[in-house]
This record gives C-alpha cells, sequence and structure tokens, in this order.
C-alpha cells in the first residue's frame, strides 16, 4: 500500500504489467494479459517485442518467476507458452537444474524436521477427501524451528491421490491457532476462511482461530464437511 | 534378457533408438544421440521426421517419458529442447497438470505415513554432507505398507541444502538390510555397493547388508566418510 501511494503522488508516468485483472487505476498504461500464466511472460514478450537486450541475469529471474508461477510447470496453467518461453530463457544462460535446487532444495535440517513432525500427524477425514495436519508449540521447540519454516508444508500432503482439500494448524504462542487452508478446486477455502475473520483464494486461505487445537479443527472440519455435502446436493 | 534373446533371433530389422551410448550390436540400425535428455525426444523428431501424425496419446506418452527422465524437469539435463519440445507435445494435447498428478500425486495414504516415518529418522552425519534414514519391518506394519511403497523415498531428504549422499535403510524379513545409496554426484555410490556385493550408478546404486541395521549403517558410513576424505585430499 505504501507503494500505490508512491506511485499515486509521483508524477511519472506509470506502466503495469500484470496478468491478474487490474482495477486499481495505478497505471497510465496497463498491459494486462490474463491468459498468460505469470507476469514474467508478459515482460518477456515485451523485451523481444522492443528489442531490448536480455541478459542471462534478467533471463534467470524471468526463469524464476514463470517457474514459481507455475509450481515448478505442474499448475493447470502451464500450457505451451510456458514451455517454449522457457526454452528460450535457457538458450540465453537460465539454468533450470541450479534454478530448481536454489528454490527447493535449501531446506535447513530444523525445517526438515518440521516437515517430518507434522507429516506425522497427518489425518484424513471425508472419505480421504480432506487432510489435517497440526504443529504445536513444542514441535517447533525440538525441531529447533520458527513460523517461517511452515512455509509451503501443508502442499506436501497433495501428494496423496485422494485428497481434496487440506488445512494445517500452528498453535501460537498466545494459544490461538493459526489455520492454513489448500483446495484442489473443489472447495472455496477462502468462504471458510471467512468466517472466522480470515481470507485469502478460492485454493489457498487462512485465518486465525481460538484454540485449543482439537476445538479448531473441529470448526473447521464442520465447515468443510459442509461445502462437499453442498457439491453433492 | 528374454527380450535381447527375442530380438537376436528375430529375422526381422531392428531399430535401436537410444540416448545412452550402446555397445550390445542388437540394432541393425542404431539411433543414438546421447545429447538427448531422455529417448523420447530422438523418438519425436524421428516421429517430425519422417511426417508420421503424433496423435494425442502419443503426444502425452512422449512427454511422460520426458518428464521422468529429466526429475520433472530438474535435473541437470534439462536443456532448452526438452522445454521446446515439451511445448510442442502441449499444443498436440500433453496435458502438464494432469500427467503431473498421475506420476507425482497419487501416493496411498499408507505410503505417506511410511514416508511420514522414514523422515522421522533422518540423521545428518559428515558435517551434514551424508543423511542417513531407515525403516524397520514394525514401521512398514503399522503404516500398512509394502516395500514398494519404499520407492524414491530416498529422494526426499535432497531438499535439505547440505546433503550430497544419502541412504536408506530397509530391514528386511530375512533379518538383511536393504541399502539404498544416492549421491548428487560428488562422490560414486556404486562403488560403494560394489563392496557389499551390490551395483547400480554413480548416482543411485544399492546393495544388501548383513544386519542389524547400526552395524549395517556403520558400514556403509565409513565407506561414504572415506570417498569424501578422498576428495578433499
Amino acid at each position: 500500500r505504501e507503494f500505490d501511494q508512491y506511485l499515486k503522488q509521483n508524477d511519472k508516468p506509470v506502466l503495469v504489467i500484470d496478468h491478474h485483472e487490474t482495477s486499481d487505476g495505478l497505471g497510465d498504461v496497463e498491459l494486462i494479459d490474463t491468459t498468460a500464466a505469470a507476469s514474467a511472460l508478459i515482460i518477456f514478450d515485451l523485451l523481444k517485442y522492443a528489442d531490448w537486450k536480455v541478459s542471462q541475469r534478467i533471463a534467470q529471474a524471468l526463469f524464476v518467476a514463470v517457474a514459481t508461477d507455475t509450481g515448478w510447470f505442474q499448475f493447470s496453467n502451464t500450457d505451451s507458452r510456458v514451455y517454449r518461453s522457457c526454452a528460450e530463457l535457457i538458450d540465453i544462460g537460465a539454468n533450470p537444474a541450479e534454478i530448481y535446487h536454489n528454490l527447493y532444495q535449501k531446506f535447513s535440517f530444523e525445517r526438515f524436521k518440521l516437515m517430518a513432525r507434522m507429516l506425522d500427524t497427518l489425518e484424513l477425514h471425508l472419505d480421504g477427501r480432506f487432510a489435517t495436519q497440526h504443529l504445536l508449540q513444542q514441535d517447533f521447540e525440538q525441531a529447533g524451528a520458527t513460523y517461517k519454516d511452515t512455509e509451503n508444508l501443508i502442499d506436501e500432503c497433495r501428494r496423496i491421490g485422494t485428497v481434496e482439500a487440506a488445512a494445517l494448524f500452528v498453535e501460537l504462542k498466545d494459544g490461538r491457532v493459526r489455520c492454513s487452508l489448500r483446495s484442489t478446486g473443489a472447495i472455496d477455502v477462502r468462504k471458510i476462511a471467512q468466517k472466522f475473520g480470515g481470507g485469502g483464494h478460492k485454493m489457498a486461505a487462512g485465518a486465525h482461530l481460538p484454540g485449543p487445537l482439537e476445538k479448531a479443527k473441529e470448526l473447521i472440519k464442520t465447515e468443510v464437511k459442509k461445502q462437499f455435502e453442498q457439491l453433492e446436493a
């Protein structure tokens, strides 16, 4: 929001490049392509169109942006434009193996131990469609990990074939429970998060709930169950 | 080997397509391209060159072959040819998100629980460069899993930034210990496996060792340590 303010007060022309619909009117020129899997693809095409030199560093940066926005080429937004642009970026000097290593293979032992603890708490509900996991204060202490180490860990359980929604409950120091929610698309987890004062997107959302853990789990499970029942109705 | 026999006895001409060096003389014509990350890339180029129709099913199959041979576009063999060919295969009808799901997101709950148990045994040795993990008979029983469920689980610990070699020890019913070894390239794990009557490649190998687990672990750790020391010498 500070950046918003800065842009609005600045008297220089502003170019907005995005692959989401925008309606904030920030840009004097808006280059929006909602068919692009990543804004980096639009930037790459613009650079080529303008005939500006794409250096190896720029190629690496664009590759990282495309790779992360497509979940390393696995999300449903991954089309041939993604692969074709990445081929060009590699020819310029982007190094996929190195980028993959830097993005996904830099876990600390502490974060890894935290993940192991979390995975050990995995439970399946609703015929395997809903997965829950949790982390208690003592798990962080015993793994020597911090809240930051929970990043993306909720996505691990997507590997189970039956899972269509997942929740990770993290016990906070103040006794509340932070709940992260994921959906593969069947249900809308934002609606659930909003019920408890949280927010997010249809497929990724979160909220803070009153403790204890078991109570928080029940609250969320009830809402997830309702949505699955509505789907079938 | 039965297929070898069949090919040798058959009087039809044999075309061998491979991206490994071959010297078995099986083919009347050998189409070898060791620069290709996957044989599927050679096949795809041949189909295009011959102007044979590549159907959606063929495109899907070729995409699967390229994706698995490159560890889903992350291994060091992943060059621009890989991405460019995959872009073309997507245009023909291959669906990356669907293929990813079928390849990597079909874990059973049992296999997932087995993985959680294995991750919980992870230990780092030699300044974090060597990771060991194990699975006992009781782990399989408690997870309701089978030996087949261990497939590729050893690769999970590659996510730890410091790990350059890894071993997974699986206690067998006959009391022996199956050891799977991985290297990121620094050391040659085939040499270690061969010492104990096993085999494999430089970066992936395995052997059967006499039990109990702790003894087997020490044997392997000693050999891994030797190789790291030789590297530094």
